[in-house]
């Protein structure tokens, strides 16, 4: 019924997974949504993968073979509502989880002021997500706030199973290893939902494969869920879809689109990663470099900008004029791909497009040029293109190929056309705090809400709560915040906790 | 009954006069709006000025005190419907008009894009706004459009001579000159608008003081007027307060809000007149320099960003959380004003707030330090609060003060905290160009909208129009905007010319 | 037999005059030296000039058309050695001097730290400068160091009247006012020198003229002369061909190549006066520029630096491979003039060079191109080659003209090619109190040498002077310097004390 | 007696060794010289070793244990003049260097100019260098001029075997594997200096081994070498010193000061790599982040830019003055290190000076501080000081190292201290271009030089050799430079070609 295709190779775990609904694949064909937003945080930061990796090591002579879901399994109080690989890898994931709690001062600040009143109190979460030390911190803040969490792996590659052995141990209904296989992600899934004398009401999803589950399986579930609260563009889109489709529920708040978490997950992200990524693969020197960076929204403003510094000389293509107009005010020219595609070094695309660099381009391209891609999928460099028998294919290095013309020309291609940066890069552990301290005011948000606050609709995190995840990452910089008199307040016809902003201010 | 204030010297004929309606006193007494926006546009650019002065110079002798209103007028061709201050300037205006035609590219391709159809015919338009070489341009483009124009001033001391004459030279109804009495000011907006034979249908305002002429005055000719396009935030707000209570009885486009617009009189402009006004005003070298900004909001952003690059160290102060965060991943440290303020050299304020800046404060700076206003309005800088005894004044050139304390120390006030760079700097015509082109479009579709689009409401320039007033200046950068192909715009669910982005886009 | 060209018009005091020696004409018409070396700290700045107008216009009355030389002069001790155009502006003067007092710091350290020792005790120092406020800092100083100084103005139109009147009245021997004719000029510089009773040891010269004097005059004075210290290019360059040519008998200072002073006068300077320069004279916008900078030493470096920053696309031309891989590693297209002329919007010379910009060039320029010069002289563009019949030339403010085309190209030149930051900026004061403290340092230096230290040859100020200078300007940025330890010193084999570096390093 | 100590590990092959003269033990132990000059260009990129220890997996098998000494050794023609550890692998070595031809385009062009005239036919080059794909370029184009070449590695562990074995089967007499013996080590040079029917008649060394072998063992070659050309600091140094004994017998050309590779060494190596370092073992993200730099030379201005321009607040410590305003004016606060030591997030070393960062200023940082050098050497940073019992060192990752403090607080230390590009980033192959081209020219100059140019001293390169290597390496740029005219050139007092600035030039 449900088609799920594994990913090619282990080394990619974070690759979001292309599971859809079969009954709404016609609808899913078409672009989730008319910008090109995209959930870095949805990735594990190659840091992690590191350390688990040497955890891996020492602990695969003590693995076996056999399938979690056929061992019995305790924790050390004899607790065993949980299924994951290895219970004894507890204390190396509860270090990964320490370590991650000093990156994560935000939700440890939330943990605090909010110890008192418990807001979450009597909360019953359902999660579907990464299943990362950065989510064990979330979940970890979700229950010292009030709420009883159960939680499934949206990515039947990314969980780390020493942090889900730690949650385990630390008494979480825990369902995820790493490796699952596409039954085994289902029953993970249903063990969470399905459990006799426990019913969620609330959802945190990651891609919206709980929010299906439980649409196919339990709709009456429904009647007691006070809403969800969705991450990523995918299961944004399909909320959208159902809301317009009359069949929404609940209500449903999608925390993608937030002000804080977008502005990190595109421009302040890529500024860093694009040069990371770039060096990882390929060693280039920026230096004097033609660059061509094709889109200038938030992802193209951030790979702009940093390479500028770095000394390159970047030309911008647009499509939009307005975004145009500001590469001109930046001090970028702006062109069409074909006037610089024969002299540029480098070439990036981040539009959210599709086919914005085709073959005839990569025909005219010179020698040794680099072609990444920081856009939202894979579809911006036709690589289909290059599958022809005249062009030989070489891999170089991890992540890196050279294509190469009969005449001798390669083009360097990164990622074979994949997101640059969750493949070659990592997202720093700051970005995943803005998103997980978004998830989590959300979550208290939607279960405190009073009657009639929230429809059966998609709503924006409001922007007080926005605000609020600003303010908890200010002490990570000793940043000091101005507070309002009340004669300014009075004057500016503001409250003095916020929101500052009308909804439409741009930032 | 009304109560006007004059500028106390010639020296700064740009600052809009602060007419009020006596009778809405009591709501205008509120702040605008939410946010600091600012329309710099209304000012004339000192070039204006410049060459005006030298004109006038030669033309004194010429000149007699007689009120235009008491003189016989004629043009060349014996039309005398318009009253100026002297016909004879004509030609002189011509060659202003004639130069600004050329830095303003936009409206003159609209010329020539809309020459057959001429979207503007039937239009009949009544302006009131600054008169200015760019102001003509914009007119006798609306001409050649097909509209048939009637004009006053915005303001009693802006009018260009010169150039009035030119409009009124050619064939333009033109009720302006530079040092109108308040009476003066009033009698002009009505002989624009209560002329036998003709009754306008479209309104171009600039603060709001020929709309609220016509409410006051003759209410019965909104029944053929089919709507207000307003770009300054004072006339904005008037038009939402006229909303709010029910009162608006046409539709109304607020340009000043447009993003294009906005941008180029916040973000690009303040990025270089910070400067500007600084250098002219004090020669202050800015290497070094440690200064704080009030305020990370489009100005506060412009400012920091110049500086920075010039080498000066730069502290920002906000009261915002995510303006804050912005800030501080911009790589400025976020303090409180007190934290910083002995040691910088140069205070800057931008905050669209009151009393950021108090006397507390400015006993604390250093001697020498610099203390200036790139805000919304006077009020940010507490100037009253140094009108005390034990403070010496000292004006040591145009725009600067030196403040004295009893101990010697020196604070260098610019502006008395009224603007810097509408006081001190000049607004480049291309931003100009940029409002007079919003205004142009925004004439356009309130003029051939269809029954029905716009109700009596206030409403921002289409995203389609905003684009299309930013893709009519990109040639000036010889920039080459990059199309959809069908199976792109297919994709992306969107329409090939445009609008590119949702309206919540943040650019 | 000397010929003396005056300045065309009062507008541009600063600009140096051409007095040349007739019987070294023919030297003297090769390039000072081989690379653009300038000596803004020459000029006198703008503000200094501003308030000069105002003092002017309100002494004006109780001046008189009198030449000072046939004025009876006396200040209020009865001591009437000295030559200006009227005491009476002494108050005036003090407190322009007091202004400049607060701005260089270094100068007042210098009294203060040297208070004890008087280390110029004895010292007699003849001067030929500018007469500024600044200037009077610097006497005062030699003075409070034990000098006893004599000084003429080195520039007919450079002298503040009321500076030179509050050095009067302070007991110096001043020789100088505004608008001396070539008579005037020589018969000053010549009471400075040919006294009875008093004889110089020290010269400080700015251009030469006072050494030449003294060679052509009172050769025998050399005897008792312990050095020259000279700061200009020009000066700097006839004491090099006296070298040269074996005549020269004492030793003398070059300070105009120092390291500290060069980086201000050339790189720090210009990137604030490329910018202000622009401004001031023309309004134009930078963002979306293109702009092409001819030569990339120190002032293209900071030319570059500043307009990129401000957004602008910026490309560079250049004759040596080093700077032009320099300008690619720094994000510059390296072009060949011609391959850009079309497109861009500014031209700006600072190579040292002539006939950079020839009127071939100028013929393909676009409509609106600005056109300056940064670099060494007014040999960079050939403005000559733009003075003939088919071309007009409208002056449209003052230092900025229209050269209009026959088919109605405009070409904006400014200042006809001559210095834009001397002429259409000013040099802040930081830079001249780098200069001056140089100078002061340089005779302190040549003044205590022990005997042999220093032979009849030009020098360098030694790198630790040098380094002096900087450290005295330190405190202006609250900067704290740390110091070796004695352990690291002696790793490192320096004294604790400096030189820091050998004298190739490149800073 | 030649004491050697072996690296640690195989995972930084790029260190040098610590190979040290006995009998001048004494005089080594001072510093080289009196700056932090720095050779990156002697360690090897990362990816050459990546790209090694794939075809070193693939060739495993049929290597064996037998040293290369012991075996017999012949290539596909015959010829069995070389050591090297497997010539089957000379396919695969083959294809590294064309791939390194490619990045090396000023060799190839310099193959190409210099065909026709071979400027080193008759040269006998014995050459101690890193033996990897781009000296293989450099071997092949002296072949290509004319010249002879023998030679060993200059280090045990940078040899790639497989280049290697593509020099030894394209006729080379290399002598050279990785992993050598201290005992190979001098094997492999004396085999190559040591040959019936063959002198050297041209040195080319990287760190002076190959220099002092010659003295110790065969000091009568000396007659018939022209000359040696030095890259390393240290060899340099050894040079400097044999020169100021009088014990410098023939000319030697230090290239390791030329203007153009330090450039590259320094500025613009570390502006990248001080980024790319910190990525790769740490993931921080830079945005908002407080860094200190101590040390604003070349090496700390690349690091202070490339951070300021990723939005981190960098405050520079120095000792030097001149260096200090620069850092002001570049907008850098200058403090002492312990004023900021307890707010930073990041302590970057890079002065050349030892203990610059100590245990007292270790025990101050907050947890989580970031420690690393990217000086001279290992000495900057007191690590010894922190294997103390109190302190856990725990080993996170390769090159990362977290140093705990009994109250659980954090440092992370970076390389153990050790240079942070070298040992956690790569060398550009654009940077080893510029080397090896410079080492190319350096040989030609020295051999072709008319008899007396150059006497037994050391020499830098002459500045029109070294404009010329930057020449070659502007085409990768495309960009192109301008000729001066006659005239001009005359003018300037120029020649044509170069060189175009005095020697103390200091771009």
């Amino acid at each position: 019924m449900l088609k799920k295709k594994k990913n090619e190779d282990n080394s990619e775990p974070c690759v979001k997974k292309q599971i859809q609904f079969a009954d709404q694949k016609q609808e899913f064909n078409k672009r989730p949504s008319k910008i090109g937003r995209r959930s870095l945080s949805r990735s594990i930061s190659q840091s992690s993968t590191d350390s688990y990796s040497s955890a891996a090591s020492y602990t695969d002579s003590s693995d076996d073979e056999t399938s979690p879901r056929d061992k019995q399994q305790k924790n050390s109080k004899g607790n065993g509502d949980f299924c994951i690989k290895n219970i004894k890898q507890a204390d190396f994931g509860r270090r990964e989880i320490e370590i991650a709690e000093q990156e994560m001062p935000a939700l440890m600040a939330l943990r605090k002021r909010a110890q008192g009143e418990k807001p979450l109190a009597g909360a019953k979460v359902v999660g579907c997500t990464h299943i990362t030390a950065q989510t064990a911190v979330l979940m970890e803040t979700l229950s010292a706030l009030g709420a009883q969490c159960r939680w499934a792996a949206c990515n039947i590659y990314s969980t780390q199973n020493e942090v889900a052995a730690a949650l385990a141990e630390g008494g979480f209904s825990v369902f995820a290893w790493k490796g699952e296989s596409e039954d085994d992600f289902w029953w993970c899934i249903d063990r969470c939902v399905n459990v006799e004398g426990w019913q969620p009401n609330m959802i945190l999803d990651d891609g919206g494969d709980l929010t299906h589950w439980i649409y196919k399986k339990y709709p009456n579930m429904f009647k007691k869920i006070k809403g969800i609260v969705e991450e990523s563009v995918t299961g944004v889109h399909r909320l959208y879809q159902l809301s317009k489709a009359g069949k929404l529920c609940v209500p449903a708040m999608n925390v993608n689109d937030s002000v804080t978490k977008q502005k990190f997950d595109n421009l302040y992200c890529c500024r860093e990663s694009i040069l990371d990524g770039l060096k990882r693969t390929t060693d280039v020197m920026f230096g004097g470099k033609q660059v061509v960076v094709c889109g200038y929204g938030e992802v193209g403003k951030g790979c702009c900008a940093a390479l500028k510094a770095m000394g390159s000389i970047v030309y911008v293509t647009e499509i939009d004029p307005i975004c145009a107009l500001q590469a001109c005010m930046d001090g970028f020219r702006l062109v069409k791909l074909n006037e610089v595609i024969r002299q540029v070094d480098i070439v990036i695309t981040c539009t959210g497009n599709k086919n914005v660099v085709v073959r005839e381009n990569l025909d005219r391209m010179k020698n040794g040029c680099i072609v990444c891609n920081m856009g939202h999928s894979n579809t911006e460099i036709d690589v289909a293109s290059l599958r022809t028998p005249e062009l030989t294919w070489e891999r170089v290095r991890s992540q890196v190929d050279h294509v190469i013309w009969p005449d001798g020309k390669r083009i360097v291609l990164l990622a074979e056309g994949r997101l640059l940066n969750l493949s070659c890069s990592t997202v720093p552990t700051f970005v995943l705090s803005i998103t997980a301290t978004t998830q989590a005011l959300a979550l208290i948000e939607l279960y405190n809400a009073p009657e009639g606050r929230y429809k059966q609709d998609v709503y924006l995190l409001p922007k007080k709560m926005d605000e609020y995840v600003a303010s908890l990452h200010l002490p990570t910089f000793d940043a000091h915040l101005t507070e309002l008199t009340d004669e300014q307040a009075k004057y500016l016809g503001l409250n003095k906790n916020g929101p500052f902003k009308p909804n439409y201010y741009r930032y």
